[in-house]
């Protein structure tokens, strides 16, 4: 051999726990960490063709949807953003970017890298994009798609989707929406509201391990993808066939990937749990959690960073960082590493955990 | 709500474990299980950048090289195929593929969404291309790169790699292997043989779960990568980002996606089991192993497909199934399902499992 074993890798894994209160990914509950750790089964396995199908069930209840073309993606929430963008866009086509933080950014940079034509619509940053903004926008760029996300977790800003597919009904435009940080902890109505695409997370409120990107399309959003004139660009989340892998057409199943069987297992239990729960009370918890949070952050002195409360996100609630620390320093301490301001932040009211 | 919460989910999840003797995934051992039900952790935190930088050391040994640009993509082999060539491909270019089963198809239809021109060469099926076959076909085709699969699963072929830098140089072609299917079992020297790139799975000898799949890019290749004219096409395995956030290069990781925590515990083990037992000794026993099973396989009077046992791959033994049975209705029978034939298939010494 050229090359001799490392020394790092002869002693075992060892993981120290940490509750994990950042915006993902969430603590894996006991039940989901017993899943993942069952045997490895085959992608061609008729025992796990049934638990991609409970799965299917599960993210419809999620989604709040009918739609068949519902699956997860073999790949975190940025492969939900590329399978939505790559699947629904042609070089050269419009898109429309709401730009409401950072993963407005991030798709806009991923559509560009598929030749489309970004056009972008920008809210003041920590506040909501209003609908007359968004209207016209839509009516002034005319794009084939709209794309905005319900939950910004690098602001803390919930967007209203509710009463957003009028305006691109009007204009004949697509409406897709990231719902990565907010499925399951607040209202979403795919099929009621109209929308086109959604993607989510395994790893946040669903508190499965990440991995996967629950995604779905309206049949409308399908037959875009279907008429097509050039490939989807990328093999991987071609939705034509991760679509037959699942299922999801009156079609044989084919091979497409060795989908990670898992992982799988974990976002099962997770939509179990959430099924158990009722949507209605998970998203009445979390409220419920967030206004607490509020209060006990606004006690020691904290200030909220999205002003309005009906705005906040309430899975991921943002402050200003007092200008004697840094948030490196805040986060560091709140994992139980050394920094170098600890005696201060304790004092101040921070726990570690 | 507008749609219930699913039946199917009131039960919790139960798997039914099974040996898996496919061409992957394999069984995981309980300590790679074990590990996988570990605490999911943040993937900012430094616990993890250290999990990461182990499976670094661990695929430098597993693919024999001193590259820096080595790390797991956060997909299945499928994802390091594409990550491959999209990463070394522009829109334009000439690629030369090899077509020794499936696989070469594979590549052929991804490098033709990012727009390169594919040229192929083909082995007559269930044999090795020749190295004048090679030479002829680089020396007309003149492609930025030629991709090879080093042990196709989808026909049981050992293709010899080891001889096919010279020709590569002297054309200025950059040369990629998939080695999905036979890293860890077969002889590999990624530097020793010039190697460019080359990209493998989690689930295969390595052991653990799919959903990673480890790659290797050449000095040759970062600098193709890095002096590309247009961006890679996709973002979430555009390498140069992708070895930020795994610390390949000399500049401050950057977050690009959520990094599955679990799948990384997985393949740390898998790897450190392979250091503990040594490469040799791992190339050694998948040899001794396969031989066992040619002979009792030529015993209870099955054909093997790959004639020259030399050009048979160790990990994938490949057989004529007799026409008085579908391959279909032995998977099904191997994995205890009902099948057809099955009492038939019971007589002639096949046992279920």
């Amino acid at each position: 051999m050229d090359i001799g074993p490392p020394e790092c890798l002869k002693t075992a894994l060892s993981v120290t726990p940490k509750l994990l209160m950042g915006p993902g990914p969430s603590t894996s509950s006991p039940r989901i960490l017993q899943a993942v750790r069952q045997s490895v089964l085959e992608h061609t396995d008729p025992d796990l063709f049934k638990i991609m199908d409970d799965i299917k069930e599960g993210l419809r209840y999620a989604f709040q949807t009918k739609n068949v073309l519902t699956l997860a993606i073999s790949g975190t929430g940025h492969s939900g953003m590329e399978a939505v963008l790559s699947n629904l866009l042609e070089p050269g086509e419009n898109v429309l970017i709401a730009i409401t933080g950072t993963w407005g950014d991030r798709a806009a940079d991923m559509a560009r890298r598929y030749g489309a034509i970004v056009n972008t619509v920008s809210s003041k940053f920590g506040t909501t994009l209003k609908l007359s903004e968004i209207e016209d926008a839509v009516a002034r760029v005319r794009p084939k798609l709209f794309f905005i996300v319900q939950g910004d977790s690098s602001t803390g800003v919930l967007q209203p989707v509710d009463n957003l597919s009028a305006i691109c009904r009007r204009y004949n435009c697509l409406l897709a929406v990231d719902v990565v940080a907010s499925l399951g902890a607040v209202p979403f109505y795919m099929d009621r509201w109209g929308i086109d695409a959604a993607y989510a997370g395994s790893q946040k409120v669903l508190g499965a391990p990440p991995g996967l990107a629950p995604i779905s399309f309206s049949p409308r959003a399908r037959d875009v993808i279907f008429s097509r004139k050039t490939p989807a660009p990328v093999y991987y989340w071609d939705m034509k066939l991760v679509g037959r892998q699942w299922k999801c057409f009156d079609e044989d199943r084919i091979y497409h990937h060795t989908i990670s069987s898992t992982l799988l297992y974990g976002l099962r239990e997770g939509l179990s749990i959430l099924a158990d729960e009722g949507l209605e009370h998970a998203i009445q918890r979390h409220r419920t959690c967030a206004k607490r949070l509020y209060n006990e952050l606004e006690k020691i002195g904290f200030e909220l960073f999205v002003e309005n409360e009906d705005d906040r996100l309430c899975t991921v609630t943002t402050v200003y960082i007092p200008d004697w620390v840094t948030w490196d320093d805040v986060a560091l301490y709140m994992r139980r590493y050394k920094s170098k301001n600890a005696s201060k932040l304790k004092k101040k009211g921070f726990r570690s955990h």
